[in-house]
């Protein structure tokens, strides 16, 4: 009855939104519903609203301007404020018709896959990744995503040998490869890339001829030692900029993720053609890129804003980790994102069942969630995705719930960490 | 460099977006730029707005829940105010859980087609038709529209035996048609179609066992005597509603096509979940709709302001006609919509070589844009679009500034009307 290309889409719903709903429906209050979902299994970052909502609150209404058409790929005034906003944090000059505006960064990812990949075409992704780059990369551009797979045993860096191996494979067997992609920072891992480890994968991704999509949507969101490199700036991509396209959004940085905000960044003139092309079917209300000009021409605030962002992270982290050391459950240190990359393969054993049923226990017995490596194409079982960005309350009931839940859950027999 | 799929895309950008830009850049003001352009070419209704403005300036600002993760097919509170106002104007109760609400009519449109359709199959839509049905139902989805001529001697009124023909035409000719397409209110022409009209096309529709896409984005938009009918009310359809689908948007009966926020019902199960899947790539931004929420929250205001929106409709109709018979330029007499279909075939001789000379003489001597009959697949050229939702003085001015240039304009020879 429905056609063919709509049938593959159906077929791939995120466990990652299903997940979402499904805590959000019950969730913990600690007067009302102390047995109630505690929902950490989605980026959501719950520690911005109060530094918000005075600048909301004060924002002018819709006018009728504002009612009327615009060009479908961003009003111009939204697109000069994200360019002087990303031109800062890439370190080099982004214009604003570079700017494509879409619905959320699932928009950007599926407008540049669009216009690089045709249906069967292969992007290459370091693994673990984001999993709705399944949907968001390869849904209906019907490209196929290759993942890279990364090392466990030095927490899933990122490696620039990896990506050269998967491509050199994939070559081999004759895939037609468009492109990598991956989120930087990194996603589920929380890693802020090296100028040395970006500066090597531009070297696999030119010597392999393939454009490079980087998803930026967590650039502010550091607080490690570390600062954040853009792919896009030259001191690490000198000479690769017009294969190098960027995406970010609003839902992250800025906490609005409801507001569907994204924006994808490109120096090449067919690639920016077509995405805009593409944006004219996933637009964003004029009436929301209004508010989000208006929050973007105070960059006073927004500076103040986006500090004040990045020491709550710091400290909501410091707060996770340390309840994680309390309890002796072991991560991957993370210096960005939304998320601790645990280690629970001494519970799970070295088969995907065992992190599953782990999975399952968490989320129906101690109605915890967070999400299982699987989630994220994980090389290795024994993973979870735990975001941390909500009030420490919950995430103190949380880490307790799966701590206790650990304590009976059977061991590994070697009780070696796979 | 990007792919097929993409290029396909970009060489078909509408002549209406173009059209629109050019002419909003320099638009005309009577004191300060006099021979400004009057555009007349969009579909936008600019007598609204001072009855939306108190209402919207008493909008509760976003709220701390408003910026979070929702169902990324349109929040339940919007879709079930949705339902409660096309229950009425359909005549028939809508259930909230059947509706997806996206990124604008477009993202609607793209969303069935694409549903219904694997690329190359067909859809049959009657001609003339919205020429962004072009891109809306074929760019993305890969279908092929298959125009079913109206004819020009009865003001191209729909014709269930024409849409007929073309089915059975495309048949025989091996096309895979999936499904046929219409805008009812129709447009260009403006026509309110005839409950028996309607029946008659869907008899044909069930005969050739094809799905039926209804757009009824102009529902509230009508001014004659004759009663909107939905293709979805029981009285016209009672046993083809799970193969019907209905699109509407706010962009037409409440002036707010920068919101992009459209909307599709069906009640098919497959093409529902399916379009869900499709809405995942074009969501609105919750922050529209929680503010379209609140509009139709407030259901007494809402009858008020379409029935003022239906007389300020019908009093710019009526202008405007008055002033095109003044000036004896003939028109199909319309009883819904934005337009006037205007008859200029005596002014542009039989050829399209005519019609496309007479567009660009108005557009760049007399600087007033209205749209040829070609944008619209007119099985005869001639014919042009003609909106008059905007301040009576321009409306005025342009079609002083029409009648002026079609005074110099070369007439057909024969002096006949093709």
């Amino acid at each position: 009855m429905v056609s063919r290309q709509s049938t593959r889409l159906t077929s791939a719903t995120p466990a990652i939104a299903d997940a979402h709903f499904r805590a959000e429906a019950q969730p913990y209050d600690r007067q009302r519903r102390p047995d109630g979902y505690l929902n950490l299994g989605t980026a959501e970052n719950r520690l911005l609203w109060d530094t918000l909502h005075d600048r909301v609150a004060r924002l002018t209404p819709m006018t009728e301007q504002t009612t009327r058409y615009a060009p479908l790929h961003g009003t111009p005034e939204l697109r000069e404020w994200i360019a002087a906003l990303l031109s800062t944090s890439c370190q080099t000059l982004l214009h604003p018709d570079e700017l494509v505006v879409i619905s959320g960064a699932t928009g950007a990812l599926d407008a540049i896959a669009t216009a690089l990949c045709d249906p069967g075409e292969a992007i290459v992704v370091p693994a673990p990744y984001y999993g709705a780059f399944d949907t968001d990369l390869a849904g209906r551009s019907g490209a196929r995503i290759i993942p890279a797979p990364l090392r466990a045993d030095n927490g899933f860096r990122l490696d620039a040998a990896a990506v050269d191996r998967a491509l050199t494979e994939a070559r081999a067997q004759g895939e037609a490869v468009r492109a990598v992609a991956l989120s930087s920072p990194s996603n589920p891992v929380g890693e802020v890339h090296t100028p040395e480890t970006l500066t090597a994968l531009l070297r696999v991704v030119r010597a392999h001829d393939v454009d490079l999509i980087t998803d930026e949507i967590y650039a502010h969101a550091t607080f490690g030692d570390r600062p954040f490199t853009s792919l896009v700036d030259p001191a690490v991509n000198p000479d690769w900029a017009d294969r190098t396209h960027l995406v970010w959004g609003f839902a992250k940085d800025f906490g609005l993720p409801g507001l569907k905000a994204g924006v994808l960044h490109t120096r090449h003139p067919d690639v920016l053609t077509a995405a805009r092309a593409l944006a004219y079917f996933a637009p964003v209300s004029t009436a929301t890129q209004d508010l989000l000009a208006q929050l973007l021409a105070d960059p006073a605030w927004v500076t103040a804003f986006l500090a004040e962002g990045r020491r709550r992270l710091a400290a909501s982290y410091a707060h996770a980790t340390a309840l994680l050391d309390t309890h002796a459950i072991p991560y991957a240190p993370a210096e960005g994102g939304f998320s601790v990359w645990l280690d629970l393969s001494r519970w799970t054993g070295p088969a995907w069942q065992g992190e599953e049923r782990l999975w399952r226990g968490l989320f129906e017995s101690a109605r915890v969630s967070i999400l299982p490596g699987s989630a994220f194409h994980s090389p290795h079982p024994g993973w979870f995705r735990m975001c941390h960005t909500m009030d420490a309350e919950l995430v103190t009931e949380a880490v307790r719930r799966t701590a206790a839940h650990l304590a009976h859950a059977p061991a590994d027999e070697s009780g070696a960490p796979v």
